[in-house]
């Protein structure tokens, strides 16, 4: 196999409380990319005109181009690769779109070296692809991506991805086009926090994974509340309290942060549900002349999928 | 019905990362309570001989006789309780022993008010009891002495339990005399924690709950580790390194403190495991001529259980 096509879809990190730890896969939007190989031992990206094609085309500087590199050098590869990637993710939205390309470009060169790379390597070469555009090195974008449904990144170092079997489960999400960087989203976060605090959350994650695993939609609502993330970073978001009332006061399971935002997601328990709540969702950004791009998706459960 | 007479079970609070939010119920050891209507409105505390009857009879002082006066109170009752409190739970031995006698005192009472009473008011009365050996509120060896099984304690004002359905697993626990309170072991706390240990025990939560409700047992033994309380309890418990090393080298799924100790617990697959692992547990106390009581049980998944 000399060449590769595959969509690298968007992911929902944090899902709530679950900040680090929990992440979950999207049907819509992705990443399109192919993979080439080259005798050239060199890495060559190619963006292709989309709404999101604004992306870095120096290797070294791009989240795909990163991985490509390493592991041509760490394999001695004698051939290079050229990549041509369509952004269907928005940048900097707080959808896992810097993680869909690095997992995608790792995934996708794997399968063209006849799956040399074991699960961790990819997402080692993905994680340091990923890590231009975000300080520390977690998984919780990368994991879901790459594995499809609901993950618990249990650790990073060593990598430990747990897949959590769960129900379906339908997702509005509306991607506010204003600049919230990953970077500057962490660097809000408090370094200390109080052990009463951290309980509380605790006390959500483990009834948000009993919830989802026994598909209590009663306990997956009472748990979606985040003491900890939620109350610094809705701050970076405009209209952020009103978009997440609407979500609920219209039948949302819950509504959230995606990520570090600035994108807001709601869950439902139908397609027709996930609808109405995001065009109501849409309303408040309407209202205050905000333009969005907004999603409807299913809970992707392959992650990755070669074309 | 004038008089009742139940078991009410010793519980292990936290299971290693569930700081006040995870408690397990177990067959032994429990407390054997004997409660009979009497015409004077007044609360009568007997201390049956035990091992360990040496606890306050004077009402207002008894973990069991709190929960009495304020129900005779609130209800307006125009008769009183003799309550008969056999100790099988070694006191401030972190096995829920307060716990115990006030959540089987508000159980049984309730039942001799032909269950007048709620599960959450049943819980808040037996709260109340338990305050005087323990400063804050929280119900992780209440929840599971009532229900019994696996409990997440979701929240406490408003009382949220969540019952997790879990597979069979056994226990050996090792109670060590010495004095612990659980109001000491409490004050060792650290006001804050650092944000990325508690993303690291999340994540561990996150985890072992999903380990118990897949019955995944690699899962439950890599999630049983605890990076914010038990590096600081530990410390009160005279050779816990050792103990816990000899449970883990002899098969334990995991090893680690009962709720504020000095008990510590293992968990195990088999009645076999779990006896072969007490033995090794006690042999670090026996090389140190520390006496100890020691305990065999399965997980109890009915709880308080009317005689």
């Amino acid at each position: 196999m000399d060449s590769i096509k595959l969509h690298a879809p968007a992911t929902i990190a944090n899902i709530s409380c679950g900040f680090d730890i929990l992440g979950i896969c999207l049907d819509a939007p992705y990443d399109e990319i192919e993979i080439k190989k080259i005798s050239n031992k060199e890495v060559i990206i190619n963006s292709i005109k989309s709404t999101f094609s604004d992306i870095p085309v120096i290797p070294n500087q791009n989240t795909g181009g990163i991985p490509a590199l390493m592991i041509i050098k760490d394999y001695s590869l004698d051939f290079g690769f050229e990549i041509n990637i369509k952004k269907g993710i928005p940048l900097c939205g707080g959808l896992g779109s810097s993680a869909a390309t690095a997992a995608g470009v790792a995934y996708g060169i794997n399968k063209l070296l006849n799956n040399k790379l074991s699960e961790e390597e990819i997402v080692k070469y993905a994680l340091e692809g990923e890590k231009i555009s975000s300080k520390t090195l977690h998984a919780d974008n990368i994991g879901p991506c790459i594995n499809g449904g609901f993950v618990i990144i249990k650790n990073t170092n060593p990598l430990e991805l747990i897949n959590v079997s769960i129900g379906d489960y339908y997702f509005s999400v509306i991607h506010p086009k204003i600049k919230v960087s990953t970077k500057m989203a962490r660097e809000l976060l408090p370094e200390n926090i109080k052990l009463k605090d951290a309980v509380k959350q605790w006390g959500n994650i483990a009834s948000l994974v009993y919830g989802f695993t026994s598909d209590n939609v009663n306990l997956i609502k009472s748990s979606m509340e985040d003491y900890i993330i939620e109350p610094v970073r809705s701050k970076l978001i405009p209209h952020y309290d009103k978009v997440k009332e609407s979500a609920l006061k219209n039948g949302a399971i819950g509504c959230s942060i995606s990520g570090s935002g600035p994108s807001i997601f709601s869950i439902s328990e139908s397609y027709e549900d996930s609808k109405r709540i995001l065009s109501e969702m849409e309303k408040v950004f309407n209202v205050h002349s905000i333009s969005y791009n907004s999603y409807l998706s299913k809970i992707n459960k392959r992650g990755i999928t070669i074309l």
